[in-house]
């Protein structure tokens, strides 16, 4: 495997292309100069009770959270817009047991997806994290429906490395679903995120207790010394909720130099870890940081995220296959968990087509609409024809082999059973047939990065040197770790972030006020 | 496999467990109350060029370099005793490329070294450090014949996962092999370990320059607080060659919460993460700290390293075989990289023995001597049996399976290559033949810890939020992150420590004094 994966990330790269790779790149920050952690201001600039650090799920539930209990609230962004990764987020949220599942016949349980989550984690979860993550999955659901007013489709998607259909899917179809919802219910409360205002240093007093942040406002992504300096005194607590690290290049190859500036990204550009890094500094316990997950859904025909995945996964994960084209052979279970399939894929050279017929397209429409799929196939990410010849004839796969691997897929859907592959079958799984046929060249890119901040079950950051909760600082969302373990389960990380969200929210919220 | 890994590992933790690890194990410290970083003192109660913390090889060598090059040094050991886990190390060193390998006719090159520790590191390793360890193996080697006065048996050992033999052994068997030599030429430049001296706070002044400690005089571990603190002066550097995390509960199971207390560790009770959490503290970098290695030779009939992996190693993997019980088949190449092992040995249920027959015994007998011998049979450790018949009746093994098993082995022998498993042929390689028989139960356990501070090629660490030097402060050997990638090779900790231990000397002696 490990030979395998060098095809792709084996590549002899220098230290100096490591330790250089902040100058090498765009969207990676310019670092500034080492110093010790700030001390404390003799006098602030501005009072409330919370600031919060980020403005994606974990931040705006925090925010709603601490708002509601009666805190005053800062709300800052780095970025020029708020919502972060989230606002570009698939949408898809897992609640397990939830009232629609049973409506359906599906059986489900917290217990069930927590399994789930340890399984694709390989047991390197931080148990407790992630079995409150799953027990709050259908209450956190309800909640962003009866508190925030969030609208989700009807139709449960079955996401990969999940033993049973569960994920919601928001109208708007990415989280901009809640991301705008929650906004605009922060808005009625009078909270409006700050934008361009940096996280620069975090002040930790002698006592221990986190009291205050510098930011820089009017900050200019990403550099580092833009903005004007600005203190602001957290009466209560700070809350760190400023995402992962998958787009920072010079963090991310000190943890796993095969993610070189050749490995694309799913992430937004303001993905960096300065935020992690100033907790560190202060104390806060970097955990698990090797582990970085990459997508299996993107396409090596678009930058970034894409439009791609909400095809793969939505349609051809469960309605087509996924073939070596080469080989004209399946190689994964294409619901297995991301690892498994991005590890797969690469295990193949990244020669992997994700294709559909015409009754996955159907499916398709229905699910993404035909404004998507006129883009998707206008790009050419999506690519269509007429008959199966004649996508073995582009991509030069052994037709005969294709032709078998169909009919092999369809006589476990006349069994009832996936025999090749082990993957579940749909209520509606019916077999691949006539065309047109429509595929996707797969590679996958840095999605989610599972290593982060360490934090108890209320969410509160761990000092590094004494374990314990490190008074007034919180963590939540993909700048926390241990939820996930090795790899995050599709649909999780949304769940993640409003939950632990909301609990930093509350708990921050409920502190004493130290001044 | 993950769901066989969690055969052993998967078992449910909870969050508790995992937190309360600290307090219910004696050999893991109990931690301080949390609390910024330490102020620069009034007064320092004594005043040295640079300071070195611990004395395992990294800081011996790096006591010794700084020494040296005109330094005064303080060296202090936390136990009451020096040496750590290197001086019950199993005294191999690789250099690739030495003149007995020519003499053997063995080619090998600092290129190829390279390469196995990529390869066994799933090319996570940080190049530079890698190289930089393998391109000075052979000097390094010659360095602690011609400076140190060690000494070495010139039977040139086949160790894991590295392409050919090129592992000397010294005389004493063990790591003592050099750490005695060392402690004496240190002895004779005024230098002495002072024992019971606690690393508790490293000064990073306002400037972000290192310049002194404050240690605990007359430390018992693993109380942290136990001693009398006292300020040391750094002029010009402090050394952290601290070791690694493989015995602190607490650290290694928020990393890895698969390695909880029922996975045993060869590591001494003193091999904890206070340094590397106060290094963090002050603003070092953790890297890759995931990735913890078993040793895949360790016996299931001793605690700790205990003595089976001297046996296993040098006997059973290059001239016996390992088989799982249950089924008399090989699983894994004896001679693979520890990963690959130690994964292997977990995904058959540890159920797996190592074996000889008469004709590794008298290998055995050349290597390790009656008297180790004697204490291997008598503590149960090696069992023997007068013929395959009885090993295979003890352990329930099919006897027709374990025969065609060794058939298979000895008709690869007559080929000259191994079309089972890969595995390198010998020279002097052998039929297996008639009894007696020696087995081993093998049961892997904790054994290094790849992950650890960041470091440049000169042993500075880097800041975690500048990525630059922190000016002061060096690491070296397992306190080190990066060397390594997911996975150290054998015999290649002697060689890292060695050989960033002297970086570090030589580099903290030539700073600039800050007084």
């Amino acid at each position: 495997m490990s030979d395998k994966i060098k095809n792709r990330f084996g590549k002899s790269v220098t230290r100096r292309e490591i330790l250089g790779a902040g100058a090498a790149v765009g969207a990676t920050i310019a670092l500034g100069s080492g110093a010790k952690a700030a001390p404390m201001p003799e006098s602030w600039d501005e009072e409330v009770d919370v600031v919060i650090v980020g403005t994606g799920f974990a931040g705006l539930a925090a925010a709603y959270e601490a708002q509601k209990a009666g805190a005053s609230v800062a709300l800052l962004e780095k970025m020029r817009t708020p919502g972060g990764n989230s606002i570009i987020n698939g949408g898809v949220f897992s609640a397990a047991g939830s009232p629609q599942q049973a409506d359906e016949g599906i059986e489900d349980s917290a217990e069930l997806l927590y399994q789930d989550m340890l399984k694709a984690g390989l047991y390197l979860n931080h148990p407790e994290l992630a079995r409150l993550a799953a027990e709050k999955s259908v209450e956190t659901w309800q909640w962003t429906v009866d508190e925030i007013g969030a609208e989700w489709v009807s139709d449960l998607r079955h996401m990969g490395g999940h033993s049973v259909p569960r994920a919601y899917k928001t109208k708007m179809g990415t989280g901009a679903g809640v991301v705008v919802p929650l906004l605009a219910k922060l808005a009625e409360m009078g909270v409006e995120p700050r934008t361009r205002a940096l996280l620069k240093n975090i002040i930790r007093d002698d006592d221990g207790r986190v009291k205050g942040v510098v930011v820089h406002d009017g900050f200019r992504h990403p550099d580092l010394e833009s903005g004007t300096p600005k203190t602001i005194k957290a009466n209560r607590g700070v809350i760190l909720a400023t995402g992962g690290f998958g787009n920072d290049l010079a963090f991310r190859t000190m943890q796993d130099p095969r993610l070189d500036a050749s490995v694309d990204t799913t992430n937004h550009p303001g993905a960096t870890a300065e935020a992690l890094r100033e907790g560190m500094n202060i104390g806060a316990f970097l955990i698990q940081p090797s582990w970085v997950q990459l997508g299996p859904w993107t396409s090596a025909d678009e930058k970034g995220f894409g439009r791609s995945p909400y095809f793969v996964q939505s349609v051809t994960a469960a309605y087509g296959l996924w073939v070596n084209w080469e080989t004209g052979r399946r190689f994964v279970n294409e619901l297995a968990d991301r690892k498994t399939r991005a590890d797969a894929i690469i295990a193949e050279g990244n020669k992997a087509i994700a294709f559909c017929d015409a009754g996955g397209y159907k499916v398709a429409r229905r699910r993404l609409g035909d404004k998507m799929l006129d883009g998707l196939k206008s790009s050419g990410v999506v690519k269509e024809y007429p008959t199966l010849e004649a996508m073995a004839e582009e991509f030069g796969t052994p037709l005969a082999s294709l032709q078998a691997t169909i009919e092999r897929f369809n006589a476990s859907v006349d069994a009832g059973k996936d025999a090749e592959m082990g993957r579940y079958m749909q209520k509606d799984q019916f077999r691949i047939g006539a065309g047109p046929f429509y595929a996707v060249r797969l590679l996958p890119k840095v999605h989610h990065t599972m290593g982060g901040l360490a934090i108890s079950a209320r969410a509160e950051a761990l000092d590094v040197v004494s374990m314990e909760p490190i008074p007034g600082l919180f963590v939540a969302g993909e700048a926390a770790g241990g939820v996930h373990g090795a790899s995050r389960l599709g649909s999780c990380a949304f769940l993640d972030c409003l939950v632990f969200g909301r609990i930093a929210g509350q708990n921050a919220a409920s502190m004493n006020s130290w001044s």
